[in-house]
């Protein structure tokens, strides 16, 4: 598989530095620790800090969302590879002691080692340190458990927004992450992949799909779904993702949500418009009250072609507000 | 190819609609004519109204570009296809006629003929209307000509911004026009694929490329290049397209430069920015001072996996100026 790529071990500071080439004027790269924050880090007035970071391959996640209103910092772990403690660590020491510091951090084992160690770390230096860990993720166990995967995946990026909106509007860390936790128990996310993804280092691709087959309920990483089928269309692929959602929210008429369809990759902008719109059809006939659309390429799997649609029952009104907030970063 | 599409004679309605579900605060779908506007249409403050359009297959162009400092209505073609006169006269309809109406047109026969016929018969009835052909391409036929096909192509989103902020400044249409075609003049733009596009309607592919060859100076539709190559590295594609530009530019150190790096549709966003990356470098060696930089999917191909790079040369400080002018768009 061609990649725009040159040696395959400096992926991530080659990428990292193209991106503050195209921002330097709004965000800064630290090589050492591949950590992207926001040029006026040392003047930010608000209280708390907010940081994220995970393994890279889902860009923009999380870089592209470093300024005001959303991150402070990005802290970039190898492709699929968690940031390491030390880079966290590094990260959390660039903040003002009398800050206090938010840890955004995706469902996975390996992440949570790495920010929960350096959390830990960090307090014992003195730095007031919390986090909230995102899991979205709705996908089912294809064991015949039902178990729900919970890893965190694109709703994350809402997760980003609506506690860096808060932040700035200078929420108590405590208030931070007690929001945060109210959101993340009504965000779900599934997705589905036409194309498997095809990792830099070995070339391989993570899982086959016959010419006309999908996969729903795939990861982040090439982790395979809970069911192969044939492809139809954008309609079928809606209706599966609706009817999995619909049956963990029992939504009814009138309920207010927010929609975020995610491209993971390789997926062109007009089929995930014309995705959208049917995920609009659907929530009309539903009768459910949608107060806040987004669509795009967020928290994407290197080259896998595929969609991924999370919901967010706005249970407080502010939520809303805090999605529209104005905002000054890359990607939103 | 699966497409995340239904009805295939639907897509450009199906697009549009779930574009325009997601931004309804702040455009409008017109579905007769496939038209997105500005949904204060009638009474934005501007002296001129900027209107473009064209084919499909390109998105987010233009519809992407609709709002306060771009565009104020996209007319929207079917896939590679450019809007009917009918379409054209449509839109410029939509405006008061005490207002001025400039079209911006991406310079294809086709386009040209529906844009100049609209121009014409909108004059005839009142409406005050002029236009830019944007012609950007320097891929060279390969018939040894040395003809530059000069194609209206990713440059094309440049236009966009900056006639757009100098509209909003309150210019006249003689000046937007006469800024237009400098800007045009000092704006260049090569591409390269690594892919083929598939058209959604024949489901084929439009040339063919061998699993490590490249295709440089590709067009937005398909259409074949100059050269093919066995692909190597992004620096290799990079130093290609900028050899090219060079020769036409003979630029010298300290010239100033704007780089748009566009992506053609299914190249993720982390090799598009290793390929920036590598442009900064060789930006650095040749002493150019690069005085803005936009990296992302801007005018893409529907899902060709490639990436064009754009050089506008900056010969008036305030294209800067206006390139880095706030604007209320989605895709910017």
């Amino acid at each position: 598989m061609k990649k725009i790529i040159n040696d395959v071990q400096h992926v991530v500071r080659d990428m990292l530095a193209g991106f503050c080439f195209e921002h330097k004027e709004r965000v800064s790269y630290e090589p050492k620790h591949d950590i992207v924050y926001r040029k006026d880090l040392k003047d930010i007035r608000e209280e708390v800090v907010v940081i994220s970071g995970g393994g890279s391959g889902h860009e923009p996640a999380h870089y592209g969302y470093v300024g005001k209103g959303m991150l402070s910092i990005s802290v970039n772990g190898e492709i699929f590879t968690p940031p390491t403690t030390e880079q966290i660590v590094a990260a959390i020491r660039m903040i003002d002691k009398n800050k206090r510091v938010l840890l955004i951090v995706k469902n996975f084992k390996a992440d949570l080692e790495s920010f929960l160690m350096a959390e830990s770390i960090a307090q014992k230096e003195g730095w007031t340190v919390d986090h909230v860990i995102v899991s979205d993720d709705v996908s089912i166990e294809d064991d015949n458990s039902f178990n729900k995967r919970k890893r965190g995946v694109a709703g994350t990026v809402f997760v980003h927004k609506i506690l860096g909106a808060a932040a700035r509007e200078g929420y108590s860390l405590n208030e931070l992450t007690e929001i945060g936790q109210s959101v993340i128990n009504h965000l779900h996310t599934l997705g589905v992949a036409l194309s498997p993804v095809t990792h830099p280092e070995t070339d391989r691709s993570s899982f086959i799909l016959q010419d006309n087959e999908v996969f729903y309920g795939i990861g982040i990483h090439g982790e395979v779904g809970y069911r192969k089928e044939e492809f139809h269309s954008s309609e079928i692929l809606a209706i599966e993702l609706m009817n999995k959602l619909k049956s963990l929210y029992r939504w009814k008429k009138g309920d207010r949500f927010a929609i975020l369809v995610n491209g993971l990759g390789a997926t062109p902008l007009m089929e995930q418009y014309i995705f959208t719109n049917d995920i609009r059809r659907l929530c009309e006939l539903e009768g459910l009250d949608i107060r806040f659309v987004k669509v795009g390429n967020h928290l994407t799997s290197l080259d896998m072609k595929g969609i991924s649609l999370s919901l967010l029952k706005i249970t407080d009104p502010v939520w809303e507000k805090w999605l529209k907030a104005e905002v000054e970063v890359a990607n939103w």
